[in-house]
Order: structure tokens, then C-alpha cells, then sequence
């Protein structure tokens, strides 16, 4: 067992505080990473919290994760002591069903073994995430990072990168096709990205006409000022796709009549009844699809990594000192951050351990 | 002009009567045509009472259309007189959009001309339907009746037919798929005899066991009672596809769940808001998708007639006498049919003009 060292939640209504844990000897096709940098995600807001009420605790926050690799088990073939790697939202899943064997183990039938408050498929024991100074990770859920990457930028790519980059794949972006991203934040800003990077025409959909250049600096070719009704009409039957990435209650049906009969409307955010109702019609009369999309694969998550060393695609981060982790949570809750924030473990050097 | 005869309706409120009129002249790439036989669509019924509100009268129903070339334009290449022809749902469309250079008239950007209750995009007259004993169609939404398939049962795959065909084929349905099937009237019976031929594993679902033998008969594989929870659990996750042929509201929510990741719930009945509404969640978590279909383009029409002959596939009908025609529309509104009534169109021949 290794000494660990990291921030922790305590119970649902208590803040991330410093917390010493262990973390197991690496099995036989296990990896240990020393922690550089992990990401902040909206998700980790919500776990920490409780709020989708399957929350165990101590519960450790953090699957944007990177470092280096401290030591390989036995059986390891593909990474050494000194690798750059990075590890998601997943740390193991069953293997065997036909989610895992087409590399889409997050949506693994036995369900995945989630990064944090999750259990270990071996020995029960509760996941523990990034918020810390290393982990220990099975092999087949490590991916390299490619050394084009900034390590820091490179971390939400973990997450808010393969969310976005895994649908417009899955649902074949060519080329010349035209993308509407819904939502500019963490998620929507690496979407607009890909997207092009794809070879897409992308139109940013905002509310306020003060996000228009931030958009066109994101890289969007358009904008469209979602509360104006006559620019709508003027872009209805015009997409190929639609990434949705607002995560809070919103109206399709306007968005749904802006898609190409055929079109494809990718929900990432959403996790809610959808209310107003979709109206049948808008998918029916245009031959229109609504799909929903969770993270990526392993496979998926190396890929976009290479895809986006090769595009020079990294995200937009700020990097933040880990005693700053619960006014961080308020400004990720308020949207005040351009576009993740990325905690700097180096800072946990100077914490003590409660 | 020809001198036609038919049944209409002459407001929402009339029941259908004889009716005289005229069909134009050929045009240079007009196909004319004998109708023999003309199924009875649901829709029928609401253009008939004008229950979307854009009907136009006198209104003649009739979307399934089959009979015999009697004349043809010269510019016609394909069709000689005698041939045994159809019209679906469509006779014209702007031919240039992305979705008619598609074949995929049926999504036409500047909205494709309706058999009948549309306006002709040439003479802007009202087009009239298939409950008559001629009509006048472009070359082009014309497709010829194979030799191997019963020209009354055939009648219905122009319309049901090619409803359920079109999205099973496009969506990517292989043999060894797992398809359920929602609902079992006119389009549902057709779903399992495709959904069969192209080699799936075929479910029914239906909420009454009373309706369990006979889905058998059509050739289900299987069939679960959609209000016992323990059969729906039963079937959690075990679908590829479910075709959902329910015209009215209802719960997709239980019928989501019993998709693979990646499964496809296809709505070619529903033309309303989904409510209850659909949890974003069931789409989100497992990278499911919510396709609505519209029956299908010509080049498809043409394909599902093809693929019924070459499977001995044809639609389970009850010739009636046109003179029935206002009982028929109640006992399609009362569900009291098995599974298409087809007007025998020699009928007619007994029957005065008004």
C-alpha cells in the first residue's frame, strides 16, 4: 500500500478538506500514476455533493486526470516508470459484454467501475479519484498522453474532450457538414473545436450576444443569438448535427426544426425528464433523430487524444492551487470560469493532512 | 381531361359521397392510370375530418394506390400502358433540394406534393386521391407492382409498407438484430414480416395477452406483455431496434430501457409532444437514440415492393365495397380491423354520381 494524500468530501453537506488515504500495491495489470494536474468537472460538483444521490463517501473527486507512471505491475505491457498517461471517468468495467468488447466500456451492461465513489470490481473497496497525489489503475484504462500536449490543457480532453469528439464520430462528421453547438462552456468550447478540427462549418447557438466573439475566437464560423426568433427561422432545416451540451432544462423543439431532414440532435448534458416535451412531429416529419451520448470508450479516449495532438487541440484551462477546490466549485456552479479550471497537485505539496 | 369518379368529402363534417370531377390530360411525363384497388390509411380519416387543420375540399382520400397504366405522356420512358403500377403518399416535389437529389422526396425542403388535399406545383389545383377510378401521376412517383405480388394485398406496402421498411434499412437493421415491435394494426403487421425477412429476432409488444398468438402468427419470435414489469424487466437492455407504430400517447420511457447501448427507438406513428416526456438519461446513459421515419422516397418505395415479392410478403387485407367506406372509417377508428381494408375499386362501377 502506498501512503496518499488528497481532498476529500466527508458527507454531503461538508466541504472538500485534506484527507490521507492508501492506495493498493499495483496488482499485476495495475498502473501507478504520480498526479500532475486533474481537471475539474461539473460532475465532481454533484458527486461531492450527493446530488444525484448515489454518492459514497469519503469521496475523492477528479477523472480529468494526468501524471506520470511510478511503477507497473508485473503483467503491464504497454507503459513504463516515466510514461505520460492520463485516466477518465472509468477504471474498469466488466470485459466481457457486448458494450466492453466494442470498446464502449462506458456503457458496460454490468455498469463501469466509475474513477471515484465507485466500488473496485476486486476487492469491493470504494474508488478514491484525482483529487490526490496518485492513483492506481488497471492497465487497459490508461491512456497515453501524447508529448505534443501540454499535460494541464491536455487533462479535460479526459473528460469534456471525448464527450464531445465520441458522438460527432459515432454519428459520422464528414467533412463539409454543418455543426450548431449548444452551450459554450466547458464542454461546448472543446466541441467547437472538433468540429472543425473535423472539417464542420459550426454555428455557436448563445443567448447573449456578448459570448458572439468569444465564440468566433473558439474557432465558430457563426452565431446564432438563440433568443432571436428570426435568426432562428433564418437557420431552420440547416444542420447536419446539433451537440447539445446545456446541461440544465431547455426547449429542443426550436433546435430540432433548425436540423436537415436526417439530421442528428447529440444530447451530452442533459440528465433530466426533457421538458417542454419534444414534439413528435420534429422528428418524425423530418426523419430527424435525438441521440444521447455518454463520455467514450478507451479505444475513443486515445483516440481523440492523438486527434487532438495532432490538431494542436487542447483546452482552455485555468490552473488552480487544490486550497482554492471549494471556491472553485462555486465558480464552476456560477459559470464563472473560461473554460476549466485544472488543479495543480504541486499545490497539495504545501497542505497538511487533517 | 378525363371524366373521373370517386368518393369525397365535401367538409370536415360530411361523410364521404360520390363525387365527379376530372383528372388532367396527360402531361410529356405523366403516367394515367386505372385504379383497381386503394388501401385505407388511418390518415384518411384525419384529412377526411380535417383533424390537423389542413385540409382541403372536396377532399378525395386514398394513398395506396394500385391499378393499370391506360395512357402515358410522351416523355414517359418507363411505364407502358397495362403495366401494373402504384402511388404512395407522394406525386411530386421540388426535385432539386438535398433531400430529392437524396431520393428522399418524402423530406422535400420545399415540402413534397401530396397524393391528395395538396396543391399541384404546375396547375395549382387540389390534388385528389386514390378512391376513384383514374388518377394522373408524374412518371417519376410511380413505381411498378411486381408480377409475384396480389395487387389488392400490395396495395397497403405503398403506404404500411414502406413506413416500417424505410427506417429498419436505413438505421442499419442486420440479420440477428433484436427488433420489438410497438403496436400490431396495419403498420405494426408489417414491421414483423420485414423485420423478420431481413433477419431479425423479432418481439411484440402489446398489452393485451389475448393479442399474443396472433403476433405469433404473424411471425414474431416472441412477445411481452408491455404492462407486466417483470416481462419488461425480463427484456431490459435486449434490444437493438424497437419500432413503435403507436399513433397516440404513451410511455417510452420502459420501452427505452429495454434497448441495447447504441439502440435505436424509432416513432413512425406518433405526430404529438412526447409526454410523459422522455428521461434524458435513457438516452444519455446508454448512448441511445429516438428516430422519428416518414414513410420513405420512391427509389425506397420501389425497393420494399422488390423485397415483398422476392420474401412473399403482402399485407394481411379485407377487400370492402366503396359504398362501405364511412363504416370502414369507424371500424379503422375502433380498431376493428385485421389489418388493412383495401377498396375493391370495381365497386364504383354500381354506384351513382351525385
Amino acid at each position: 500500500m502506498t501512503q496518499t494524500f488528497g481532498y476529500a468530501a466527508q458527507s454531503a453537506s461538508s466541504p472538500l478538506a485534506p484527507f490521507s488515504f492508501e492506495r493498493r500495491t499495483p496488482r499485476h495489470d495495475d498502473v501507478a500514476i504520480d498526479i500532475l494536474y486533474c481537471g475539474v468537472c461539473h460532475t465532481d460538483i454533484h458527486q461531492a455533493r450527493n446530488e444525484w444521490g448515489v454518492s459514497l463517501y469519503p469521496l475523492v473527486p477528479g477523472h480529468e486526470i494526468v501524471g506520470k507512471v511510478s511503477a507497473v505491475g508485473d503483467g503491464v505491457t504497454r507503459f513504463r516508470v516515466g510514461d505520460r498517461v492520463g485516466v477518465g471517468c472509468l477504471v474498469d468495467s466488466c470485459g466481457h459484454c457486448h458494450a466492453c468488447t466494442s470498446d464502449q466500456e462506458q456503457y458496460c451492461v454490468e455498469e463501469p467501475t466509475q474513477t471515484y465513489a465507485s466500488r473496485d470490481r476486486i476487492d469491493g473497496s470504494v474508488t478514491l479519484g484525482g483529487y490526490s497525489n496518485s492513483i492506481v489503475v488497471k492497465e487497459h484504462f490508461v491512456v497515453r498522453i501524447p508529448d505534443a500536449l501540454d499535460l494541464a490543457s491536455a487533462a479535460p480532453i479526459l473528460c469534456a474532450g471525448i464527450t464531445t469528439f465520441s458522438p460527432l464520430k459515432r454519428h459520422g462528421l464528414r467533412p463539409g457538414h454543418r455543426v450548431g453547438v449548444l452551450g459554450m462552456g466547458g464542454l461546448g468550447h472543446m466541441g467547437i473545436k472538433y468540429a472543425k478540427a473535423l472539417g464542420a462549418e459550426v454555428t455557436v447557438f448563445t443567448r447573449s450576444s456578448t459570448k458572439a466573439s468569444e465564440a468566433r475566437k473558439q474557432g465558430a464560423d457563426n452565431v446564432v443569438i438563440s433568443s432571436n426568433e428570426s435568426e432562428m427561422r433564418a437557420v431552420q432545416g440547416h444542420f447536419d448535427f446539433l451537440l447539445d451540451t446545456i446541461p440544465v432544462k431547455h426547449d429542443l423543439n426550436p433546435y430540432l426544426e433548425t436540423l436537415k431532414f436526417g439530421g442528428v440532435h447529440i444530447l451530452v448534458g442533459l440528465i433530466e425528464p426533457i421538458t417542454p416535451p419534444v414534439h413528435a412531429a420534429n422528428l418524425v416529419m423530418k426523419g430527424r433523430t435525438l441521440a444521447g451520448s455518454l463520455i467514450g470508450g478507451i479505444a475513443e479516449t486515445q483516440d481523440v487524444l492523438d486527434f487532438s495532438a495532432e490538431h494542436g487541440i487542447t483546452c482552455d484551462i485555468e490552473t488552480i492551487d487544490i486550497k482554492s477546490i471549494n471556491e472553485a466549485f462555486e465558480r464552476v456552479v456560477a459559470g464563472d470560469v473560461k473554460y476549466r479550471l485544472v488543479i495543480d497537485m504541486a499545490s497539495l505539496r504545501n497542505v497538511s493532512a487533517s
